[in-house]
């Protein structure tokens, strides 16, 4: 059956319009440095907040209704899934990724769950064979039962560990199942309300546990896809572990686990921790750890999560910039975790927004791809670092300087010539390249 | 000659009323958890805000006329050292901190700044002689000079990174000189205005260059003080690669600099990087890297480093709790980073600023080891943690547990018995605690 | 039935101690500044935090299960209602405060609604009439329903303006049966999310509308009691019309509207706007519209309305300092707009949670008292402004002063003294006065 | 003499490359909506940061040595007009703005300072006579010197008030003589640092004493530009009168003061203030009092004033949209309060700064321009709000319906039908128009 039955599928403006449902600059099969725009970009589509999103914000119940709500229990998981795989051929998209809530739901009791699990995963399966869409990442929900209100492995409560990790032993089976390319785990609980009631070095070591068996586990059943963590600062939690990129990898290096896991960073939790997205996709990358991305964007005047599509081009090619430099994905992409506005409820919705989205993402593409040919940052860059190439500069950088001979030198070289650091042309600069490309 | 000639030495109430000015709760002999007050909060007062500070905003000229501004030039660094020791003998306490540039002033080149550095440092070391006062840390000014606009350590010129070189290894010698228990590294412009000019990757590496250079000199020179990084996320730089606790301790680790290093926490930075006091010296604790603090308070409804004193007695109760709790401090103390605000800018304003502060850390000392002496928060916690003591929650600490010995518990355990974590019944106790004690 | 069985009613600790459950400050017949502390602070229980609050957060499912959870519907409705007498009378608080959806369920029609509302509003006066309980105020719920998706009486679609003109009609009629002392509007969804697609002229002038009609429909049902508008600058739309009291202010006086409103100050919706409690409570006291309070506060590292209950006895003393220089409530009162964390998830907890409140406001109230007995902000402001009282000084404030009388002045005084604001000798002050009373 | 003697003249890259020194977008005598560019954007170089501005910043000292700087006192301030006159006609821009004590230092005594206006005042008049430069607006710095430490018309000292005033007397009457099209307010420090010090009312009161002799003396002197006051929800002082543009104009009704003025409304204000640049002006333009406007944008993740030339598309464009549906400008015009980084100090980048502000607004002039044009956002919104012309729509606007009316309304009309807000949808439509034009 078709639950977006109105929608042709969605092409490019330069081949088929299909009226206003068609994408301006989302090209899969243009080559951009070297790549295929779909091999650049590998979007994904985020299940719950496309097939399970109600709609529902602190102040408001849910006002989304679905082709699909007409169903209720493991029939409306099904139903899901058949309007997943519509939604992704007719968008195009090569990717899905999801929580295992979110495909179905829990039953009576874990074994019930698994079996609930079970059933979809193997429509999932079924519904794969014919299509070209692939599982980007699955994650365990962690977060939404109330047996997770005081986290999940930083529990208070050895149960509550357990439990989680029966969840993501059955989360990496379905991994493997299903060929996902990467294995997520964002801490929506792991974190503190307060810390008067809280043992944080037991949680933090705990904390570590967990990922160890996660990665022993994923070794004892052939998991080949990339373990990623994903940093958020807060919300729910006031505090959160994985705060940010720093933080997580300070985590990880503390305790022998950094080699193991990658970063998925999300442009949202970037800015909610008081960073650029691209700062964050700096950092990783420089650690070797720049693994995935969840495209969205926050409203910096607001201070919580808005996941709202991105739109703004700014930082989406600012983001390609880094991606592209790092060399691009290799198991990792660009997952929609973006929800419609609460006042764009209607089916149509979820094209458009994922339209605005891709669009923006391939417009910002094209733009890196442009700035890094004509070496418009690198060059600048190049000239600005040029003392650091001989002299005292390269026996600093080549491990030769002391504070000795570094003395000596300012000693005699009293006059420092310092030169401008352009903020604004290259502002301008980078206008230019947006407008233009 | 006085500086505060109407300002008699200031006592606690108890013994000696001295109108307004004297301490309410701050008896330095009175014992507190088997140490003297004066044992357990190393006050200190920052030379640069109390005796260089010139109450000058973004939009104020200077505007506090300070008796020692009749001078100028050395003339002005000797009166400063006069006034100094004068406010600190007055003020009873204990340690003082300063800037290489608070104490003198630069001379038209590096020899002839070493030379007035070398006349004033002799001044303090005389003065020091006949005084209880000592020197909790020094550190170098590698911000205010126009020299250090892109960065010191993390310049993108060679020279300017040999320039701070030289003027921390100075630094270094005037620590052994002074006796200094620390030397503190504040990364004021070691971060960046924006990436599309900036080379992060080679900015981090000279900056562990430098770090690494900075330890290898005093083992050289012999310095047996604690070196101390500050972080602090933003301001003046956009954003500053020491951004808080955990990305400091990131970075140290990924370059092997972690042993030689403790963190200097600062109440202000902590809220500008999206925390609590308390979160960031929980942190620092957890990895052995508490060393002192910068005490002051921010204000959460501006955006900007306030520097004020602190009187926040929950903020200041809570950061002595983690302070007693890590075993109270060794080299570090409590320095006083903090202002008179603009408005306050007669004398008189500078002991009752620190009174106030001082007063506060007083009486949160007193809260904080009553909080454990009660065992407050700790029977609380050790009680909510219990289920790790025995069963699968010591299977799970002591690394025996995996995800088959976890899945097969939690598939025999459905039920989770969670409790309430209980935050409004703990803030009112320690309320009480607050006003009680 | 009773709901809370094992609470006994909660009595004042030096009368009563029930062991933990007992209040410490707040006893209701001691005199404070010429007035019982029960006069004073008339305190409300909100109906849906504690009574349908259930737990959920944006990432997480209802966790908190009550013992009325095992009914629905109508016999929800009713369940609740005698939940909340016992709990009223077990906490002895003299008022409550309601939501039409918090007490009846919407039927099927607004006809039904209407019945829903009659039956429980019968119900609930029935209640009254043996207990001493008041309703401080009464609102209608315009914005959880997906009809008030676009906002209320700013809603593009003027069929969801007549509806919402329906809710309030039978809102300020329950206000008349039931005796509320006052009745709120909350302009919940009163506000857009993107003026791209917005007209705010047009939505500034219905709302207009809309409140001269319910200004005219209480003069036509004899409603005595005060309308209040409550200011909340965002969340859960993007920007709310009522964005703070200056605000609201500004648009009273803009419709002619001023005369008929008073204002509901809430301590998280003032720091969400930038402002301290005080500050709003300031504004809406100059202009002779300091109406009621909303007594919790927030997190101001985090962004979002958390609404906890107040325990922060600065914020507290400052708020009753206000309320108390502005002579008090007359039909406004402290209402609980709090909500227990949802790790908070036992019964108990409310208990708690309001004492906590109830106490800090207790201790803050009698804080407050003593600042004011002894003028210790009003002496030092009297002297501060005493200028203003002589010579040039009245001239300006008399109204006789003009530029040219003023360029005299200035012309022939050409040193100006300024005192210090003393800042940090206040706070200290304040400090004394919050720990001793 | 020429200060900036090897920059040619600015000119539109379309006539006249100059290599990277020239405008792509902004050509002054292209037409746009039926005037030219140069009509629409009536672009004015701010004295203060261009001119006086030294890159010092709270942790930094001057680093911007300008060629003027080789002079002291009346000489400098001769230079500085000078190299002004040579920036205007090089950069082709219209206007200027400044404050009294940009243009001409203070002497010993007001008189003093008298007479080195009146001379410098004269010098510009000569230069304006053979220069199309006009003066957008001038006004008072009344929060710089240490005698406005407590605030200038809201100071606590009388004789403060009164210097303030001479020093608008002597603005305004500059105004007259220099044919000012405007004078501008900004309340600096007309504000609080804590309400523990401060009589709020009788500030209020003052400001309103202040404001209405300003008026009463235009008057007197016959001075016909427009007077504009600029909000600004805090720094220097911790809150500010002037909050924003909703608080201002309520502060303005209050006193009956809101026909002589309108609002001089800044983008980095309006963000400090939890808005958008587009929410302050439409709010100003709704209620007739959109003045003029302060070009510059801030940095979101930053909490304090960063004063950037604005290059952000997306903001300008907005902002050219509310201007040009108010109209356009009258007296107002485009300031740019914006300053060049502190690591870009070459003289240079004072003209790339302004170049790329001047072109971001030409191409936001032209997007918005075209989407007026278009009808994109006003036929959407046409739509969205079509119920309210007819029916029980028109009847809401048109003052016949009231809450009995509506209520049976809504008690036929059981069924609301809302219609998606289309926000994603208008988004990448916005993106659309901004790549395109």
């Amino acid at each position: 059956m078709a639950y977006f039955e109105h929608i042709k599928p969605i092409t490019y403006e330069g081949r088929d319009s299909n009226n206003l449902l068609a994408f301006k600059h989302y090209n899969p099969t243009e080559m951009v440095a070297g790549k295929t725009m779909e091999e650049h970009l590998r979007f994904a589509v985020a299940y719950w907040h496309t097939f399970t999103g109600s709609g529902a914000d602190p102040f408001g119940e849910p006002n989304m209704i679905r082709p699909w709500d007409q169903y209720t229990g493991m029939d409306l998981a099904k139903a899901r899934v058949e309007a997943a795989f519509e939604f992704f051929e007719k968008l195009n998209v090569p990717y899905f990724c999801f929580h295992d809530r979110d495909i179905a739901p829990e039953g009576d009791n874990l074994r019930e769950t698994y079996k609930n699990l079970d059933e979809i995963v193997a429509m999932i399966k079924e519904y794969m064979k014919t299509s070209k869409v692939k599982l980007l990442w699955n994650t365990a929900n962690l977060f939404t039962h109330p047996r997770y209100v005081h986290g999940a492995a930083t529990s208070c409560h050895a149960d509550v560990f357990a439990y989680a990790a029966a969840q993501v032993k059955k989360g990496l089976e379905i991994a493997v199942e299903l060929g996902a390319e990467n294995y997520v785990f964002w801490g929506g609980r792991e974190g503190y309300e307060t810390l008067l009631n809280t043992d944080m070095k037991l949680e933090l070591d705990n904390l570590a546990r967990f990922l160890q068996m996660a990665v022993d586990y994923t070794k004892e059943i052939g998991f080949k896809g990339q373990l990623l963590i994903e940093p958020k600062p807060k919300e729910p939690t006031k505090h959160q572990y994985d705060f940010d990129a720093a933080t997580t990898i300070a985590f990880l290096q503390s305790y022998g686990l950094k080699e193991h896991f990658k970063l998925n960073i999300e442009a949202n939790h970037a800015t909610l921790a008081g960073h650029t997205f691209e700062h964050e996709l700096r950092v990783a990358s420089i650690h070797g750890m720049l693994g995935s991305i969840d495209a969205n964007q926050g409203d910096l005047l607001l201070g919580w999560d808005t996941d709202e599509f991105p739109t703004d081009l700014y930082s989406v090619t600012l983001a390609m910039y880094e991606i592209l430099k790092a060399g691009g994905f290799t198991t990792g992409g660009i997952n929609f975790d973006a929800k419609v506005r609460r006042g764009s409820f209607e089916p149509e919705d979820l094209f458009y927004a994922h339209i605005a989205g891709m669009d923006t993402y391939a417009r910002g593409l094209k733009v890196a791809a442009k700035l890094i040919e004509d070496r418009v940052l690198d060059r600048f860059i190049e000239e600005r670092y040029s003392s650091f190439k001989s002299g005292i500069g390269l026996e600093i950088v080549s491990g030769k300087a002391n504070f000795h001979t570094l003395e000596q030198h300012a000693l005699q070289n009293p006059v420092i010539r310092n030169q401008s650091g352009k903020q604004e042309r290259i502002k301008a600069l980078l206008n230019e390249y947006i407008f233009r490309y």
